[in-house]
């Protein structure tokens, strides 16, 4: 007996393509046989997580056989204090995606559409097609662009946007591109859309910015009631193998989206080890220094080789090979060094590098000149 | 400007009402003012958990700045031995409810309609719910049943599937009632179901069953192309802090359900936690027996006290009042001890009580004696 299950999954599920994650180093070395790798493909933070974070981690051990706590009391309280919101306005996921997913579910389904740029994260697209909405990927800016090649373009977001929009989504920086917007165009841009239409602005790698002009979503909460504003403890928290993320918005809007919140979504050390994250406001000032340097380090040394790049202010930086980057990609990995292929994202001439320490960058950097001589 | 959001959301998610969570100690001990409780309302496991799983947690922090292996290589592998199937055949979720839900989100949704018992885990209408699907709860078996009252009632099941059921939910044992199916009425049962039904047979609680003829669906898994089995590390493995659990399945069932799996789903320490507590089968068995003389305790001292119960093979025993539970269950509370009420079951006359080590029930015994005198 044969069954077609693609056959009878719902609509959206029928062709979906899932999410093509970066590999594991230890997956990676077992395929290629090779050992001592250096992976800079997932936005990782090269410096680890905060003491304070593992030791917190570590005590949460004592208890693993116990429930976490549900509503994530403490760090709900930890977080409306830190951003000087009510906790009430928080919402936990285990990562930010969990919190993106939620909206999705709350939101999105058959005869709805959701809205999102083209080169955008992956997932916006991937939710949205399987809740069974439509997908609305709107035209970025052109390659040629002189400030901000591959970014986001609000016109063209703007005009996808119809009465049967329910979800808009826009990353800040974007994720894999590292362009972004500055606060007066988009606080503008939200002002414009209509109030039914939920907002959701990623802010994932907001820490590692250092431009005066851009904005903190969560300051426009009390003129927004649709924006939901994302953040993370994956990235410069350093906290990714614990899966704890948030959303911020207000609490009417975030009472609707909890209503598809999965039971216990964050586990007990993720809840530990976040609030603990969140006392060593040193180590966060540290990894975002290390990153600024280290992407004035790759720019320049990407400049020197004569090799395109998209302006990024995220902890990753996107190449531009002027030509199919899957042989510079496979010569790198030979090499020992693992990047981002980014033609799922229609970019197949691009790879993405996550800024690492001085020493990463340097070896990237060298076995990067090593691969464009050969190839 | 005020915006409906409920009003916007999609139609199941307009009037769905979220699942209640037993409540952590920290946080009912912070509401009365108390210290010292006892918490016998979430099932877990009164023995922790292995050492061995605490030490692989412990040594997975240090490498908690990276993302978790997506695809849980080497815990599918283990469990794939474990269960002697292909690692092809395993899906990993953040519990088995992930992965219950994960079927729902590949298969129901408006049009279609999910087939579930009375009394049943509470997720279960609640994420269909949530797809946009019908909710089709078949009656259970009455309270006065001979052998199995509140029991899953097989007829009235297949009663409810018609040509838009999707997904079928069964239970075995039965949370919060710890009735159960044994081999030959389940078996049968399932192969009288139309192929194109995905049947999930949850049996998050299965290690502490030591009936002979209860079933083990793994092994009917060649037979049925549409059975997806879940378990979970969170009951006897004393994990569920972690949030780690898993489905088995053949192949191609397998494969279209994992499109809707959110990437890096199970967190590093989960994984390697899971990994290492399978290779400790002592503290399963220690569990199970545990458990089992638990059981006989609470169920004698109940007998004793003429208390009402359903009969149980799981780690929990419910207790029927014969009468409104939530005063007894408020007095409980006050003297410390937490059961969980089940009105949101539909029976409001029973409370459930996790089966702990001899001392814990023996303070629940003695406190339900105090209570029962006084109300």
């Amino acid at each position: 007996m044969t069954v077609d299950f693609a056959a009878l999954a719902t609509p959206g599920v029928r062709s979906l393509q899932p999410y093509i994650p970066g590999k594991p180093i230890e997956e990676l070395e077992r395929e290629l046989g090779i050992s001592n790798s250096l992976k800079l493909a997932s936005n990782e933070n090269p410096l680890g997580s905060s003491p304070l974070a593992l030791e917190a981690a570590q005590r949460a051990a004592a208890e693993l056989h116990l429930y976490p706590d549900d509503i994530g009391f403490r760090l709900r309280q930890r977080l409306a204090a830190e951003h000087g919101v009510s906790a009430d306005q928080v919402l936990l996921g285990a990562g930010s995606s969990d919190v993106i997913s939620m909206v999705v579910r709350a939101f999105l389904g058959p005869g709805r559409n959701g809205v999102f740029a083209q080169h955008a994260f992956a997932m916006y697209p991937i939710y949205t097609q399987a809740s069974g909405a439509e997908c609305r990927a709107a035209v970025a800016l052109p390659a040629d662009h002189p400030d901000m090649p591959y970014g986001h373009d609000l016109q063209s977001l703007a005009a996808a946007v119809d009465e049967n929009t329910r979800v808009l989504f826009i990353a800040n920086p974007n994720n894999p591109t590292g362009t972004w917007l500055n606060a007066p165009e988009l606080k503008a841009f939200i002002a414009a859309l209509p109030a039914e239409v939920v907002v959701v602005l990623d802010e994932a790698y907001t820490e590692y910015v250092q431009q005066s002009d851009f904005p903190n979503g969560i300051g426009w909460l009390g003129e927004f009631p649709n924006l939901i504003v994302t953040r993370t403890f994956s990235k410069i928290y350093g906290l990714a193998g614990l899966r704890v993320g948030y959303g911020i918005a207000n609490p009417e809007l975030l009472a609707v989206v909890s209503r598809v919140r999965h039971p216990f979504n964050v586990g007990s050390m993720g809840l530990a080890a976040a609030e603990a994250a969140l006392d060593d406001p040193s180590f966060v000032a540290r990894s975002a220094e290390v990153n600024h340097l280290g992407l004035r380090q790759l720019e320049s040394a990407l400049d020197q080789l004569g090799l395109g790049r998209i302006p990024s202010v995220g902890n990753f930086l996107t190449l531009d090979l002027g030509r199919p980057a899957t042989d510079c990609y496979q010569a790198l990995l030979r090499q020992g060094v693992i990047l981002r292929p980014l033609a799922n994202y229609g970019m197949p001439q691009h790879l993405r590098v996550t800024v690492g320490t001085e020493e990463q960058n340097a070896r990237f950097i060298s076995a990067l000149e090593q691969v464009l001589k050969a190839c």
